[in-house]
């Protein structure tokens, strides 16, 4: 399985692909200011908890890039990470990203020396993130056996991650031992990154696929047809809670019910030591407008509210192992 | 609460509330031949269990007055009565009120009888279905309490039935009462019931609404913010099982956990006496493009399949009480 070029450094500047416009369409954005980066992580143009993770480390070193060679420096700089850090609140790898190009950027000496640090730093992550996923294929691919039907949710996938992901890479290495029979893959609603983004790419890697709506799944786990459902994580707290996309609970829930193993693929960077368990981890809730509108077409009345967490907390009890790049934690 | 004028005999002919159209459009069709009533329920103009087996009574009524008056006038209608039956194969109601129809169309002499006896009846069950609506409302409502934040899914409301609905039956009664502080209501994809219909009724009979994606209901129950989940059904079991819209054993599955009570609100022409449990019932299966298409945009990859059941069961150990007519089942 060929990487796919989710974010890469080129020419001084940060190229995402733009995930908004998939899967109709292959378009790459290029990010040279630390604001349009911002935009972009707040308007999911690149999204994923490694990948967000990554993308700001390469911020970073835009905002090197483009702060003056003064006194200035590392307060501007420092700024630029600060509005970075704030683009998003639950996924743990963008602080953890965020943290080690502060401590670079606090001992390089001078403006250079902070560019090309950081840029090294940046690179090494994108590169620990493909090994990790390799890895994590590997883990898990050996739990699961020849013939298997698995189900995932949302985008854990090489779009999540700088190219290869965390569920995804499971079942991209399942899939090159020839195990995969088909994989069922939730829409997850409002922002349908099942269906164009984790489709997208397990069909461009010639993995049969079948999208279903959300509330299809638990009584799919109930028929006996799934072998295995397989989840990427935003954040795993030290008790093993596990914060991902909104519905990873019912998955869950119907998995344990159906005595279906419910597996989670996460690198290790995914663990926050800091948070001790599912309840200290804030949830972002997201506006109206996505599911005020279908398309240009409005569909919820004027004077109905939304209430629209980007993501729930699985309790650890419910989690049959998590599979990390080091190996399997049950 | 006044019903809403889901479907209505007027001037010779059946006049649907196009439910396609809301919540932006409230516009009315007329039919006046049973191709366009076969149209109209196959299409979701009209839908709901119970308005589907009225809207079929009435096209009863229809087949007989478009029917030559000659030898061939019963094998015509009867005729008419196998199109409408074969609209929509998981709601009970529809064959029950085909059966009477034809047992009517046997007894009569004549087409003239034929119509006046058949339009009778149709008159009779959508003036049954207000009243069972209202003793629904009244039984399920004293199962609540004042301040009761209730969770409801699809649309199970008087736009499902000849004006009052099931499950919102006891939301409107329990909200005379002054009883409800919020109503959640599951969007309920892929046609989005909830988020135009539910969320329509709600919000014009003034109660609090506040719209969710379905995969956000799950988690929101194990917070405890829910009292209670009221949901209406496609057909009942002889042992309590219960078809209802696609998502439904996810929320029986997430309140059981959460220790909240699942309410199924049917009519007793909901249940069956043939299908002795859920395992009999048909699921039907619609079509790919009800996943596709978000507006005009295409948010599915050619080469992914879909797996879209319009229904699930939900065994009856997970519902706390089904609310009828005649009284409380548990």
């Amino acid at each position: 399985m060929e990487p796919i070029p989710t974010l890469r450094w080129v020419d001084g500047s940060l190229r995402l692909l733009d995930q908004r416009l998939l899967p109709d369409e292959e378009r790459y954005v290029d990010c040279s200011r630390v604001e349009e980066l911002v935009r972009a992580i707040k308007t999911l143009t690149v999204r994923g908890a490694p990948a967000i993770g990554i993308a700001a480390a390469y911020g970073a070193v835009i905002a090197a890039m483009t702060a003056d060679d003064d006194g200035s420096f590392p307060d501007r700089v420092s700024a630029d990470l600060d509005a970075l850090e704030s683009t998003r609140p639950t996924a743990v790898n963008l602080f953890i990203c965020i943290r080690r190009q502060r401590e670079i950027l606090q001992r390089a000496e001078g403006k250079d020396e902070a560019v090309e640090l950081l840029l090294e730093q940046a690179n090494r992550f994108l590169e620990e993130d493909l090994e990790s996923s390799r890895a994590m294929g590997r883990f898990g691919a050996d739990l699961l056996e020849p013939d298997s039907v698995l189900l995932t949710h949302c985008n854990a996938g090489g779009l999540a991650t700088a190219g290869l992901g965390t569920a995804l890479a499971v079942i991209y290495e399942a899939s090159d031992r020839g195990w995969v029979s088909q994989v069922y893959v939730d829409e997850t609603r409002p922002l349908l990154q099942g269906a164009r983004l984790t489709a997208w790419e397990l069909c461009r890697a010639g993995v049969p696929v079948r999208v279903l709506p959300d509330s299809a799944a638990p009584s799919l786990l109930r028929s006996g047809t799934v072998d295995a459902v397989l989840v990427g994580a935003d954040r795993v707290a030290v008790n093993g809670d596990v914060a991902n996309k909104i519905g990873t609970y019912t998955l869950a829930l119907a998995a344990m019910k159906a005595e279906v193993p419910f597996y989670v693929v996460a690198p290790l960077s995914s663990f926050d030591p800091e948070t001790q368990d599912g309840g200290g981890i804030e949830i972002e809730h997201r506006g109206r407008e996505e599911l005020e509108l279908l398309g240009d077409r409005k569909v919820l009345p004027d004077r109905a509210e939304v209430y629209n967490p980007a993501f729930d907390v699985t309790p650890s009890d419910m989690v049959t192992a998590l599979i990390t790049e080091r190996g399997i934690l049950k």
